[in-house]
């Protein structure tokens, strides 16, 4: 896999920003100095505006390659130049499949066709505008036409496999048929596969995601009986982006795999459809009843299948590149041009996308015209400020990685920070990142008024963990977040970073520090995920009514993007990083100890013949998974290394706090410079084991998970996968990693307090 | 209340022994002196058998007051007198409410009327001779004809009107509908009551009884859509048996309360119906989405109500009194006459009452054939064995309980142990009672084999306990169960007794000691429980298909019955109650410890007003209940008893396993005459707060579980009530009563070993 990452040069972007900054005035004014300037941002955001885009850009499909999706990335690259931003449409050529035949049929009894199609919404124009939508389809699943019996496997997740062979079923030949959620979506073909399925559907139950879960489109918000959640199954979690490009950006040169040696794809054929159609086929099956966890909200008893109920599914696509259009706005800084702010958010949608992407699409446009204000005013950025508008992230993060990988020697040098944005709602602010950006965080959280209750973003989201750590089925994690939301004075923890959003390719290929921001919790946009439901109507009447948390996510991010390219002083903290990693560690040495535990005691079951006697004899059982017994490891290079950050971070953060003020000019801009870049020690060679691209020690998608995060991935997947060599090795890199960011740290206290 | 206590006379029995006694051969063959025995015990029981008397016993409603309910008595009577047994039917006249008229509509929405009937199943001949069935219903609703709008609030339990509160929504004037399960049936009426509610419709929903748990009849085991649970709702955890005779047998003497003064009977009209029947009302009804948890498996989005939905309910009653028929069946003790080991179940259904509760009747009627046989063989027993098929368990355990209550002052000189079964299906063996019973369990356990694995009963139970203990959703008390069943010197924990079958004036009242057994876990007769559709054809299908378990439920219970009949030496251990008082103390702490905390965390989220900025403010929310502040307690009493206890079990454990074989016959008998009563040790005066029929202190059916037990319940539910005076006097008034227990034993104790 190394051979295929190679250097690329950075020159486009140089370019532009010396075009930049002969457009700007020079600077007069600087956030931070000038509270009032964050006041006049605000002032600068119209929820109007933002309701008047979105339906602009919600109006036709606008998936990758449909005219509506260049239209929209022409228009926006003219929105920021009218804001005297300059900014410019990036192209990357791509695969991206789209289906040409998909058909799903129940051969046999009344010969049902599945319907595959989303009925338009009465009072809802936008869901007929369907002339150049695709079909519902997966992208990057494998073409194919197959017949087989089903046999439902809950989620396809790989618990579901061990329950499955617990009842004795195999999925060898058949086609698996598996419901949306309790995972990436993903991973469902691709374990279907791995235990020898010859196909895939994938359908939404109603029991998650319909009317088990709210009133359902158009009473509520919830995903109708037609409804059907599309997306990638390619696997992200090997590497993100085109998957014939892998770690380089897919120019016209790039040199390019060949699809069958492309190994992000998946080889069987895919369909997700929606529950009205899937009732036809799970209502047939029989076979044993499926285990009680396993049963949706559809009005049927759920079977697992005896191979009495087949299906015919055929699936065929047009496998040709297509091209992708990111839009590029910058502001060159002022002072310091060669550190950069990067602010981003996809433009492009599987149908409409009004929730996802274009509710956080509207807000980073927001944000931009509101700069661009202050621009006419006279300020300018101390630091530059990259805005992004990507294309092609629904189908793999495409647009965000090919451009990271095509300039991720620039980026290298001047990212210091990139700030991420997606689908947005009504409600409560979740922030996930990079530690060292949590007390920034908190501190534009206290800045910011919620509309609803009038208190700081941040006292309601301390309210909200509270409350949350206090309900009788809080875990543990909660338990914790709450004790520390009631303490005023610590910033409140936010997330480590998976996947899923434009934020990968830089925090987790090349180790720049990022936020993911959002709103959420109460507005309600899960119901039309992916579907041609997910209408500005949609929006307006169920998400965010009156766009008032779009527009207060732009307030947010643009806080946080203005206050990283004016800071005078670093606004990182780094004992909120070490005591998240101290966290870490704690945690994948109990994992050690439980999974050692449950091998021993499974271990005297087996002896004791104890599954055999408890199980019910008349269901044909399985065996279970056996299994491995679990060594003790070499943590200490891991403990040690949290133990040195800890002391460091601690010391460092007292040192800033109390001296930095005093710094010459030229020892802050060391100070500045020796951090820009200390996140990256965090990703160095050989990244993580069997997936290469993927570099930062301290987080990654987990190769499970699909989109949410695993903690020291390469210790902690070790762990899970029994890979017992790679657990010490990766204690060993991971340890080194935090050793020099520690040391790092040190060095830079001495510029501080020398 | 206590002034409705009074003594009884207790001469009809005493009659009845000495008749016995005439009848019966000398003895000359004795269980334990001859391990033989127990085979032929075994020998004597024959599924066959088992099955015929089902098919007899079920063949026709059997619901108190109907013809069937008194042939079935009066054929037991005679099976009895058939094998040997001195046996007559000993009756009482005790009020029980019939419905003349029942009905439900809903008036405006095509005036929908709910069908209340639950058709014929094809292929089971049994559900259509419904001649002489009662419309189905809960008996002791109190009759009215209102009219109201419908509110929904999930099982209707404590818990679910504390999250109606925080919905803003309340049920005064309003009818609640309901589902089944989460507590007792009894509970939901009378809380909708307590909160204003003037009507309640209980429903039985899928996700918890019907096609969400398994196939339904006739395909699998399941409930219907048509299937309905009657049920009592009388107060049963005040106190059981006839509503207007408590304390005293309902005799045709006895003096009564009026039925406007009876306290258990609930006020307001209240219906069980169908999901069939439910879906017309909950699937029209607005107003806010019930929380996530609320909701069942109905193809509909569940809503609380607002107002729009009115139903109309009445029900009218014969509220006459009735006959009710226990058969009594005695094999009068060789040696120890005054020494009874009593075995009961009941014989009247709520319509065929084939799995509940002719399963566990043809069980005991097992026994008392090979009993019979035995005798005819020349065994007699050591002590006397008391055999009762009971009437009117269903509406009341009012059978056992008027039974008990007459006979009050008898059974508290003679009575040794009281063994009970009901319902019975395929599967693991499950026991609960007193757990200085809890070795001989153990030993019965061992001594028969499981017919589905070949291993012992108790094998096959510890494997269960095991392999549940590792699951990870396993409780503590689950994970800590495995622990003991893996370690083969332990007996196996047994559960403490609530209420819900005959044992509860057996131990409850009197504190005579108690066992319940029944197989379970396999067979399935929940889908059927209280329905017309529990048939001989439904058990034979699935519930336990050739009888297999109702027989060795025979094996198990007639072994506990014969080894008690004829011990030579106490089967009794008193370390394993010891142990368990031990661990009831720890809780109550615990719950203690826990409430107040929970009260101090609210506290302190109320002051930092969380919860409202926590909240969504779009829905209209109502405060959360503020929990009281919770003192410390004096505990000591109940510690030191606890350790007093224990110590004595010990050394007296010891003792009997070291010293008894020596001991002469007269101090053997002293020794056993001790032990005979210990256990009413633990039920003196005044009885439980509130409720003064219930003296037994460390177990009592909940007040707000029904059925489930709640241990220490003096001091637990006045923790869990907020009676903080309650907790010290009971804390002191059980540490008393183990105080005297243990003193009983060191007094035993030095018989053996002076």
């Amino acid at each position: 896999m190394s051979s295929l990452f190679s250097r690329v040069s950075a020159g486009l972007l140089s370019c532009c920003l010396t075009a930049a900054v002969m457009a700007l005035p020079p600077a007069d004014v600087r956030a931070g100095d000038d509270p009032a300037l964050e006041q006049r941002f605000d002032a600068g955001i119209d929820p109007q505006d933002l309701s008047s885009w979105m339906k602009q850009l919600a109006s036709q499909p606008n998936q990758v390659g449909s005219l509506h999706d260049k239209a929209n990335a022409d228009w926006i690259l003219a929105q920021f130049r009218s804001w005297g931003w300059d900014a410019h449409i990036e192209t990357f050529r791509v695969l991206y499949p789209t289906p040409l035949r998909v058909s799903l049929t129940l051969p046999g009894h009344d010969s049902f066709h599945a319907t595959l199609t989303e009925p338009p919404i009465p009072g809802d124009a936008t869901t007929s505008r369907l002339k150049d939508a695709l079909p519902a389809y997966v992208a990057y699943q494998g073409d194919g036409d197959v017949t087989a019996p089903l046999v439902y496997v809950n989620y396809g997740m790989p618990d579901d496999y061990k329950a499955l062979q617990r009842l004795g079923v195999s999925v060898k030949g058949r086609i698996v048929i598996v419901r949306y959620g309790a995972g990436w979506r993903g991973l469902k073909p691709r374990l279907a596969l791995q235990h020898g399925a010859v196909g895939c559907i994938i359908y939404s139950d109603p029991a998650d995601d319909g009317y088990g879960a709210q009133d359902v489109y158009p009473q509520g918000p919830a995903r109708p009986a037609g409804g059907v959640q599309r997306g990638s199954v390619a696997d992200t979690t090997e590497f993100p982006g085109d998957p014939l490009t892998p770690g380089v950006g897919a120019t016209d040169s790039a040199q390019r795999l060949s699809i069958k040696d492309a190994p992000t794809l998946v080889r069987i054929p895919t369909l997700p459809i929606s529950y009205s159609d899937a009732r036809h086929f799970l209502e047939r099956m029989g076979g044993q009843v499926a285990p009680a966890n396993w049963r949706g909200a559809l009005p049927i008893t759920y079977h697992v299948g005896d191979g009495s109920v087949s299906a015919h599914l055929v699936v065929e696509s047009d496998w040709s590149l297509k091209t992708i259009y990111d839009v590029v706005a910058v502001l060159k800084g002022a002072e310091l041009p060669d550190q950069w702010v990067l602010r981003g958010n996809h433009h492009d949608g599987w149908v409409f996308g009004a929730s996802d992407p274009e509710s956080g699409q509207v807000a980073l446009l927001a944000e931009a015209k509101a700069l661009g204000g202050l621009v006419a005013q006279g300020w300018r950025p101390k630091r530059t400020l990259v805005y992004l508008s990507w294309d092609a992230e629904e189908p793999g993060l495409i647009g965000s990685t090919e451009w990271v990988e095509a300039h991720s020697e620039e980026l290298r040098q001047k990212a210091l920070v990139y700030i991420n944005t997606d689908a947005n709602a009504r409600g409560i602010l979740d922030a996930e990142g990079s530690q060292s950006l949590q007390r920034l965080v908190d501190e534009v959280a206290a800045a910011v008024v919620d509309p609803e209750t009038h208190v700081s973003v941040a006292a309601r989201r301390r309210a909200a963990m509270r409350v949350a750590g206090e309900e009788a089925d809080a875990s543990p994690a909660g338990k914790a977040d709450a004790r520390i939301a009631a303490d005023a004075g610590h910033s409140l923890p936010i997330g480590a970073l998976g996947s899923g959003s434009d934020f990968s390719p830089f925090i987790q290929h090349l180790g720049i520090a990022s936020l993911s921001l959002q709103f959420g919790g109460e507005g309600d946009w899960d119901g039309v995920y992916h579907s041609s439901y997910d209408t500005w109507e949609h929006h307006s009447r169920f998400v965010d009514p009156g766009f008032a948390y779009d527009a207060l996510l732009a307030k947010v991010a643009g806080r946080a993007a203005l206050r990283l390219a004016d800071a005078e002083q670093p606004v990182q903290r780094y004992a909120d990083f070490a005591e998240a990693v101290g966290g870490y560690v704690t945690e994948v040495k109990a994992l050690a100890d439980a999974r050692r535990a449950a091998a021993d005691q499974q271990s005297q079951l087996l002896t004791a013949d104890a599954y055999r006697l408890a199980d019910d004899p008349t269901l044909s059982r399985g065996d279970p998974l056996v299994l491995p017994p679990v060594p003790h490891f070499n943590f200490a290079p891991l403990e040690n290394a949290a133990d040195h950050l800890s002391r460091a971070a601690k010391e460092f953060d007292a040192a800033l706090s109390a001296g930095s003020a005093q710094l010459s000019p030229g020892t802050m801009a060391h100070v500045f410079a020796q951090l820009q870049t200390i996140e990256q020690l965090l990703a160095p060679e050989p990244g993580l084991p069997g997936r290469p691209w993927y570099r930062n020690l301290i987080c990654a998608p987990g190769r499970l998970t699909g989109y949410s995060a695993k903690t020291l991935p390469g210790v902690r997947e070790a762990i899970e996968d029994g890979r017992w060599d790679d657990v010490d090795r990766y204690a060993q890199l991971t340890g080194q990693a935090l050793e020099r960011y520690a040391a790092r740290l040190e060095e830079t206290h001495r510029l501080i307090a020398p």
